[in-house]
């Protein structure tokens, strides 16, 4: 039997559906969502307001929430002002992390996370999370500087969360470092060995991760099968074939030792449901989701009715399509970590008192 | 408008359904289960196991919980041995006194409330609870000893639950003190005074409870209609009318300052549903019931699986008669001391910094 603290327990199954997999809306993008309102509200990225912000945030959270089993929202724009929209049967996850990355110098481009001043776990725990989200960008041959900074973070993280027993769900996320750019054969072809390490690492024990939200280990864009304007009316070259990427998403499930879902990084909603069938077929226990299900809400931005409309209509669609592409997700109870079965940890007449 | 700090805002509401309305269950009796179990199996109330208090809560857990929308259980026989059976939709209430209470000589009859050794709020919240529930003995009349006693155990556990930000839910319970046995005119009589005077008393803001789970304010087994064997085969003298009653649930509702359900204390179910009716339509949230809806199940102790086969029969049977007898129920958040609306305490761009 594998013990899983009791807090770690109850608040992972309150992130799940009875069936035990998970379907998460993620609403805690800052400066992505920034630039885009302002693009669209023809302004300056520093004349969007917080309550803009704030406003497009909520909105997301009542039209999609419902549809959830859990939302991710952020503690700056999301959580005070979506509170009163969030179902009471919708788990909870908070962001830990600032938004976005520093880069030491103008010419250094590994990414290094810095969590969000004046936040905690603790405040997480206090307001009523389920669970703590944190997310960094990491690759095997970063520099160890980079290395042992990203993972000290995830570590320190790790640790407030086991101490305040929340679930950790951790979000690790590759990138171009003399591959080009994120769009290119180069990048498409090193993805899946970057991803599966990645998996790898934060999966040892030490970092005490609970759930890993992972990227698709390949760029569907680039297979043979796809690379004829499938998804985006563009022509590539062919890195790999389907085939080849079913083996890259087992691969990365037996990477994982704990459970898994997928992220969606902005992908469009046709290749986001593939990638939740191909990834729940290797051993996924779901996705967490943002853009793919709701970006293009973002475009008719400030026409917050006409968002309305779209997000009820298109993005219910959306998120009823994914529901169903992850039907086949592992429970993640049934992952293989759990193989000899769960017990609370510390089971027994003195539970309460040793707790 | 009225602010509530978010950890009890999102806590309360998953302690109810979307609609607002409490429909809970009740498993964290002890003495009271365990006599019951004894005289059932034939043995000394200190032969029944640590581990048949455990199955039989885990049992009522695992029928009646998927009906409820949140389960009160405690921490020392319920928790642990039902955690794998709890819906994760469904909202954790876990008590935080001793079973009982404490008298000071055999001829002082005033009950005192003791808190469970080894046991806080702070690990409650730490092991998932969405509430505290406390249950204190009270009367006006008592000793000024026994009044400050017990006032000043709400006031700690109010205290801890602001601290770490979860709902306080505070049970009040009335009992006869020179009135004769609790099933006699004299205290049936009395009923009315003392469970409003309760309600009044620990509506003070300075206890900070958030949801009060109150008596019915009158024994209905002594009303004209029903005073004629309706509930329990018996007779007994009429004390007061049925509207009457109602009028005590009014000055209940009028009495209570912060949103309130009421309890069952064991009686009948036909009995408890009519309460149920009362109190909702006078301005109750709902109900928080254990032994009306499951105490049937217990005389078929220790035969498990004709436990489980009525459980889910009669039990099912008998809390979505509950559920639907509460369909007027005051949703929490339309009680009057949320007229103006509710909002997040201290909402705004700097909600993460100072909470």
């Amino acid at each position: 039997m594998t013990a899983i603290s009791m807090g770690k327990l109850l608040n992972l199954s309150r992130l799940a559906g009875p069936d035990g997999r998970f379907r998460m809306l993620a609403v805690d993008q800052r400066a992505s969502m920034r630039a885009t309102l302002a693009k669209r509200a023809g302004k300056a990225e520093e004349d969007v307001t917080f309550l803009e912000m704030a406003k497009v945030k909520a909105l997301l959270t009542k039209t999609l929430a419902p549809q959830a089993t859990a939302i991710l929202t952020d503690p700056v724009y999301g959580l005070p002002y979506s509170a009163l929209s969030l179902p009471s049967r919708v788990g909870l996850l908070l962001a830990i992390e600032e938004t976005g990355y520093e880069v030491e110098q103008e010419d250094f481009q590994e990414r290094r996370t810095v969590l969000l001043e004046d936040w905690s776990v603790e405040k997480a725990k206090r307001a009523g999370a389920n669970a703590i989200k944190l997310l960094v960008y990491y690759r095997f041959d970063l520099s160890p500087e980079t290395k042992a900074h990203q993972e000290s973070i995830v570590r320190e993280v790790g640790e407030a969360c086991a101490a305040f027993d929340l679930p950790f769900v951790l979000e690790v996320v590759s990138y171009p470092l003399g591959e080009g750019s994120a769009d290119s054969p180069e990048y498409a072809r090193r993805k899946p060995e970057l991803v599966i390490a990645n998996a790898r690492e934060f999966s040892r024990p030490g970092y005490r991760v609970d759930l890993l939200k992972l990227e698709f280990p390949a760029d569907l864009k680039y297979t043979e099968e796809f690379c004829h304007k499938a998804f985006d009316g563009k022509t590539r070259e062919p890195v790999y074939s389907l085939e080849q990427v079913r083996e890259f998403c087992r691969e990365l499930d037996a990477a994982a030792a704990v459970p898994w879902v997928i992220l969606s990084a902005g992908v469009g909603i046709r290749e986001f449901l593939l990638q939740v069938e191909l990834a729940c077929e290797a051993g996924a226990s779901g996705f967490l989701c943002g853009r793919a299900i709701w970006k293009d809400a973002l475009e008719l931005y400030p026409d917050l009715a006409a968002m309305e409309k779209f997000l009820n209509e298109e993005g219910v669609y959306n998120f009823q399509r994914a529901n169903a592409a992850s039907m086949r997700a592992v429970p993640w109870f049934a992952h293989r970590r759990f193989a000899e079965g769960i017990v609370p940890a510390g089971i027994g007449p003195d539970w309460y008192r040793t707790y």
